[in-house]
Order: structure tokens, then sequence, then C-alpha cells
């Protein structure tokens, strides 16, 4: 039987994990902070006291953490991933990054004989939760079709896209996608809000329209009551912004919309909100 | 029984007095060019010479034009609405119009003893074809009373929205949302394809995800084979969100996403696509 | 000798009038409130009862107040402009304003037998003061050489630029271009104190380079100290770049820098910083 | 006496070394081109065989080349910068870069056991051939000091901002103000053009107002003429833009204004433009 290793317990990853144990697989998990490990170990798993003992322990470890700068230092570091990788121990990564990470990655991974998959993932917390991701998955095409049963029971639907760094790029982009349409909803709403109309009668007509969406009836109610319990933080969003921006730059493709929905995003990023769930950036719309 | 008038048989009003005509209404039409009406006119609607006759001859008249000016012009001009309307002889005004329009338009019929409904639509050609428009009503609450039973044959919804101005707002706003959230499925396409990603599977995995929705199925065909046939002509999404600007520089709220994807709209207005559906937003974007 | 009408003693008008005064001219002067008159009374002018006294009263008066709608109620109100304009009682509007406000007031004029000439002006407070303002003149041409003498003591350059309306486009454009000049000044101060460079250095450093302009130099000491006595308040400014934004709808001319910009006074505005100087547009940036 | 190198003979470069030259300094250049060293030679200079064979011959060598990855390749590929500095062999850094860069030379230099300085000029060609650069350095003090006279020789001021890294953040800065600057200038032209005034007009009258400044003269004439001889590269310009995006990504400084300024200048360059001078932005704008 496959035994998983599982690095970073963020909401997106302890969820995760989760199901991987309820399933009945040998998991063995590690977070920056060993407190962040409780939940799981309860459950069942069994914890590695650093990325490099998961890594050498599994048979494939998944990392779910924040930003290219999170996935570098669990790799890099002492202790990291890449003194623990080689032949039959690999490695898939499931954080949102920007595709030279990946495949910088690939690289070093493939140099020590491990293989590399990166899978970042749409769907935040709830998704996370009910085993219903879809995974963009991208690089070793043996390892995806190895680890086909776990994405599976992760998730709803997993593609594969090419090489190393072809899954950041469509991750990215679909964040992009996402982000700025709800700061065009939040504009729409101040701008509701402040003509007399009724909030929660915007939110029904467009759910009745071309635009209806899981998102806007998910982050309706937030948007309407102004409380936001983080499920996608900000800061991650605008962290995709800044990649997507990133990206735009290197491929010189202009994205006019996309830029200044980033601009908001980090206005609210400034102004302190980065751990609120990304729907917060109404607050500095409204 | 009730005689319905309509004045004009663009791609829109002609499939909604169709709608009225099969269903067994006595229908007068009217058009600014009179071989508009001939299709309605073989499905049994009778022809009128000019707004003033048809107000005067029907119980309700609708109307359906492209923009502010053109309501003015089909109101005040000689043979037109006003002439026409007074007690018994009501107007319904289903044009995308701005609040201040539609306030004067009502105050204007009351002086005549003539009732005003504004009752814009959300939903373009095709559920209009399939009277599944939804109708954003405000004014004379005993008028939309009265024509429930019209509005039940060419939409799937009606709402109240109260006095006259209020269904502007709220229409001016929705479409201010979905053609920002189009600008930015636009931008994230021009990305994807620059990233050597296929356009089809970014559609795929967004229809896969939280900002899954009709329109991005709808028009993603279009963005892909760069066909426009017109749907809802990118002229009038533009004057939507020109009227939109207008709102909120009234109102004082910022709507820096919005005011950024008109002007994306505005660019692929004066390089000529007016009249393409305003998806071909991509054209200018890619 | 002449006899010069002024309405509107704000901060512009007051400064002009006065200069007239100065210069040995007969000056008949208006305010909304009366007591912002007393200053030109005291200087030697007259004052009068009404637009329309004013206007009756002198050969040919000068209007500077804060909007079109401001210039719609002197003009059209009971006791306005309209009513004392005639043969030999020309009207020259100062405010800046829309152009089909302008062609719309040539037009009442001239059925009145009454000259009309627009001409708003660039400069604020203190060229105001110091008779240096820059007149842009359109409509009648024998009345602008008429008044070239007043508007020699008023400023330092009068340009005659064609029909009515046409100075006012002018005008637009030149603010909107100021504005957005000063917006991308306060966000590339506000970057320079976060990357803990000192500002008073980026200013020295711009002065010495190819943007080096008065308006950097004017607004360098309030940007540093943030305070922002009002020699142009932020409101008319807002609505400048409102009514530029109508005009390039009305032309089919994107202007997307122009249009964030104008966001961003929209703020300012919203945050209640209207009678500030523009310059306090700077608060809502940092 | 002090022998200069310098590295990099484009328009900038071949500038400021002609004028080492000419005041009669020792000066050996290189080019990655060996022919752009061929002015230079005619006047006096010798000519090095590579960055190495420069930087080890001469005291103190200057460098100017495009971007963060120029500046890389001539210091860290085979025969370069770093296998030539060392005591006595110093490193002044001309090349507009972002900060992380600088630092990184710095640090790197410092091993080696070479004095770093990074010097970004403001000003484009005519004051690279005039000597009027303003230099913006950072980094080793003593080392400025040193240099005065050959940054006395090559510019009209010069400034010291402190430890590697601040001057290119200034530099950014102000080349982002700029940018953004003319972008607004070639939007109001546009706008000005489409309502039938005259361009020329419009920059004389801004030429007498509060944003006079000596780019809006320089690149006036360009703009009517739709002329954009290369002073300073669309390309360069568009990587300044995207530098100082990085920057305020990295502090977290929202700048809306210079990110959809910078979104032109893409699509300018998207469209082919990078080679003409920076106001060639004009063309996607009208």
């Amino acid at each position: 039987m496959t035994t998983y290793g599982f690095l970073g317990m963020g909401i997106m990853g302890s969820a995760m994990a989760a199901n991987l144990v309820r399933a009945g697989n040998d998991v063995i998990v590690w977070n920056r902070t060993p407190e962040g490990c409780a939940p799981l170990v309860e459950m069942g798993a069994s914890m590695g006291v650093s990325p490099r003992d998961v890594v050498s322990t599994a048979d494939v470890t998944f990392a779910m953490v924040s930003d290219p700068a999170a996935v570098e230092e669990i790799c890099r570091g002492p202790e990291g991933v890449f003194e623990g990788a080689g032949p039959g121990h690999d490695l898939i990564d499931c954080s949102t990054v920007d595709d030279l990470t990946s495949e910088l990655l690939a690289a070093e991974l493939a140099q020590r004989g491990a293989r590399f998959l990166e899978a970042p993932v749409t769907g935040t917390k709830q998704p996370a939760i009910d085993g219903t991701l879809v995974f963009l998955a991208a690089g070793e095409r043996s390892l995806y079709d190895d680890v086909a049963p776990a994405l599976d029971i992760m998730g709803k639907l997993h593609v594969f896209l090419g090489r190393a760094g072809m899954a950041s790029r469509m991750k990215l982009i679909i964040n992009a996608i996402m982000g700025s349409t709800l700061a065009a909803l939040c504009e729409g709403l101040a701008l509701a809000q402040k003509s007399e109309l009724d909030g929660a009668q915007l939110l029904e007509l467009l759910d009745a329209g071309a635009v209806s969406n899981p998102m806007f009836r998910g982050k309706g109610a937030a948007l309407l009551s102004q409380e936001y319990p983080a499920s996608f933080p900000l800061k991650h969003m605008q962290k995709d912004f800044r990649l997507t921006s990133e990206l735009s730059e290197r491929l010189g493709q202009p994205i006019p919309s996309i830029a200044v929905a980033n601009e908001t995003y980090k206005r609210a990023l400034a102004q302190g909100y980065g751990d609120d769930d990304f729907s917060v950036v109404f607050e500095v719309v409204r």
C-alpha cells in the first residue's frame, strides 16, 4: 500500500489530508508549527519531524503551503524536501505558485531521481472538506497516473495539462478571473446600496441571470453581513494576482481589468485584511 | 381583452412581441423602419403607423428601444407616445435607460393621466425567444399588477423594485457586473492562449469551479471561434457602462474595475465592433 | 468706459474682479451670499442685487461659478442672467463647464440679442491674484476682441479657440491631464515613502528632470506636510474629470489612465475631502 | 590617473563614455557586439575583449545595459565582471534595475573585495550627449566620493541615497511618474484631436500652465508628427514599469494609475513598438 506524506496543515492541507486518512490510507503529516498536526494525528495519521523525514518515509508526498517562498523554504531549507527526495520518494506540490517555481522544482527533483507533479487546486475550504476539489496537474505523467486514486479521494475532477509549470499558469489565470469577478460584484453591490436598492435583491436577480454562479451565492451572505470568515484568505488571492501579473509581463499580454482588481486587493492587504476571506475586499470598495 | 402595443422590433422587441401574439393576445406593433414589423404581422399582429397611433389604440404599450435618446425620440417626437398617452393608455418601457430618464418619463405621463412602468429585462436574444426573461419593474404598482399576465408570458420572473428609476438602476448595475466579468474572462483567456494553454480547457475548468455560470458557457464558443453573432450588441453594453458610470458619479461611489472594463468596451466601440455581440470585446483584449 | 459685471465671488472670482477694480474699471459684483461681495465693495466695486441687475447694468458681465448646475441656476433662475441679457449686455462665462452647456448658453443668449463668450481659465488661486491666468476663449469673436483689455488685466495670455464649446473641451482636457499627473505623483511619492526614501528628495530629483513642472513644486510641500489648503478644491477637479469622462463617451475616445485617476478622486470625494485642495487625493493614495 | 572602464555602448552608454574620453580620461570600452565600440575607439578609447578584461584593467568600471537580465549576464557570464572585479577594480552600475538586483550585486562584489555603486540616471539621449544627466547613487560612499569627477563630467547633478538598492528604487519611481504622465498626455491629446481641437494649441496651453515641463515640450513634436525616433525606447520604459510594479507588490503600496499606464505600455510592446521611443505609446491610445 502507498504511504502518503502531507506537508502543510493549513485550512486546505488539513482538510485534504483528513480525506486521505478517512479513506484508510497511511498518511504522515508535517506542519511548520507542530500543533497544526494534532487533529490529523487524532484521526490516525502519523507525524513527521521534518519535510525530509516525511518525504523519505512516504512514497509520495503532497505539499500544500501558502506561496512560492514557502515552497522554496520547505524544499531547500535544512531538513527539507530535497534532502529526503529520491527514487521512490516523489513530490506533488498542490500550492499555488508561479510556473517558474514549478519548472525549477521539477528540474531539481529530477536531478535527485524523484518525480514531480504540480497539482494546484481550484476550490477552497468547503470543497477541500467535501473532497470535491479540482486538481490541475502537470509534470511527470507517470506520477499523475500513479496518484489518481488519491486525487479521486480528495477531488471530484483532475486534469493533466502537460509539462511542469502549465498547471500553475492555468491555476493563476482561473484565480485572477475569479478575483476580478468578485471585485466587480463588490463594486456593483456598493453602487446598489448607494442607490437605495436592496443588496439581497441584487444577489437574487444576479442568480436568476446569465452570471449566476456558486461564488456569488457563496460570498453573497458574507458581503451583506460584512463578516468574512476566511475560506480563501485575501493575502493568498492577492499573491495569485501578483503571480498572474508577473506571468502577463513575461508573456507580454496586457490585462487591464485584472491589473486594476489587483490594486484593489493590494489596498485591502495594506489595510490589514490579509487573513480575512478575500471577499473582504468589499470593505475597501464600499 | 387587453390590447397590447409594442414599439421597437429589434432583436429583443420582436421576440417578446412574438410571444405575446403566440399566446393569443391582440398586439399592435410599430418600428422605426416599417419592414421590421413584417414577421409580426405575418404572425397575426396588426401594425400601427406611429407611436401615437399604437399608444392611443392599445390599452398598454410596451417599448423596447436602444437607449435613452431613442426613448426620448419615440416619446417626444411628432406622432410620438406623449401624443397618444392618457387615461387607459399606459406605457411600459423595457429599454435599458438611466434612472433620470425614467423619472422624467413617469412625471410627464402622469401629467397626461397615463400610468408608467419601467421594466428593463435581464436576458438577451435566446431568453427573449424562449420567454424566460427576468423583468425588473418599477413605477406604478397598479400597472405592474395589471400586466402581470403579459410579463408571465414573456418572462420567467418579474420583481417590483419601487419608484420609477429604481429598476433602471438595478438593471445598469447587473449589466455592469456582467460586462466586467466578461472582460475579465477575455483577459484570462488571452493570457491562457499566450501561455500555450488550451482555451477550451480553461473554459471547462472554469465551468467545474466557483465561477461556473451560463454566460461563460454561452460566450465561450464565440471567444474560441472568434465569431460574434450579436445576441446583445456591444454598443448597447457600452451604453449601459456609460449610464452606470454616470450613476456612480451622481452617487459618489467609486467603481474602478467597472470603469476600466468600460474603457475596454469603448476601445472596441471605437474600432467598429458596436454591432457585434459584446463578447467581441475579446478582439481588443487579445 | 466699459462697465464690467462679475458674478461669483469665490476664490477665483473675487481675485479676478479685484484685479479689474484695481486697474481702475467700474465693476459691479454679485454673489449668492452677499457677504462674499464685501471685500470688493471695500475696494470700490458696486454691488448688484441679482444676476439680472448686474447683467442689465453692465456692458459685459463675467461669471465664475462652480459647475454647470450653478451656471444654469444663475442664468435661468428668477432674476437671472437671461432676464438681464440683451443687445449691449453680453456674458462671458469663465466657469469650467462642459461644451454642451456652453453651446446651449450661446444659443439662448443669441436669441436675446446678447453676445456670448466662454472663457474658462487655467491657473488657480495664486495666478488669479497675480493676474497671470490663461484664458481659453470661444464663442463670439467680436466679444473676444472687445474684452481683450479686461483679459489682459486678469491674465497673462488669452487664446481664441473657435465656436462656443471648444474652449470648454480644451479646458477639461487640460485639467484631466493635470489631475492625472498629480495622481501619478501621489502614487510615486507614497511608494517612495514606503521604500524608506525621502519624499523631499524625490521632489528635488523630479524637479531636476524631464517632468519638472510648477505644479509638482507648488503641491510638493502640501503633500509632504499633508496639509491641503484649498487652491483648487478637489470637488471641482473631480467635476472636471466627470465632464471629461462624458466628453470621452460622446466622442468615443478611450482614456483609461484618466478614468482610473477619476476613480481615485471619486474615492477622495466620497471620504469627505471635497473642499480641500485637490492635492488631498494623496490621502486616499498613501 | 584613474582608468575608467565602460560596459555597454548603447544610446546612453556610448554618449556617456564619449564625454569621459573628451574630458581627457583613459577609457576602455566593451560592447556585446564589438562594432558598437568603433566610434569610441575612433575618439581615443581602447577596447576590451570582455567585461572581465575591462574590469580587471580599469580602476573603476561603469556599466550601462538594458535590464536586470543583461546586468546578470555581463556579471556572471564567462569572462564576466565577477571574474575581473576585486580590490582596486570597482563597479558602478548605471543601468536601471530593481533594488534586489543591486543588493545582490553589492553583496557579491563585496565578497570579491570590490566596491559597488549603483548609479542609475535620469535623462535620456540628449542629456547623455550634453553631459547633463542626473545620477542617483547608492552603495559604497567612498566609491561615490572617488568617482565624483567622472560623474561631474557626465552629469549636471549627482546625489547619494544610501545603501545599495535605494537609488534603484528612486529611479524606478521617477520613471513610473514620467511614463504615467506621458500616458495621460497622450490620452488628453487623443481626446483633443477627437474634439476637433488643434493638438499643437493644446501643447502650447499646457506649456503656459501648471504642468509645463520639458518632457511635454520634448515629446510634443513626436506626438503631433507621429514619428518616434528612440530617445528612450519603449521596451525600457515598460521594463521600468514592471520593476516598479514588483516594488509596489513587495512593499504593499497600491498604485492604480501607474498600473493602468503600465498596461497601456504593455499593449504598445505587444504591438511591436518596443524599439521606438516610449512616446510611441500614443499609437495605442489614439
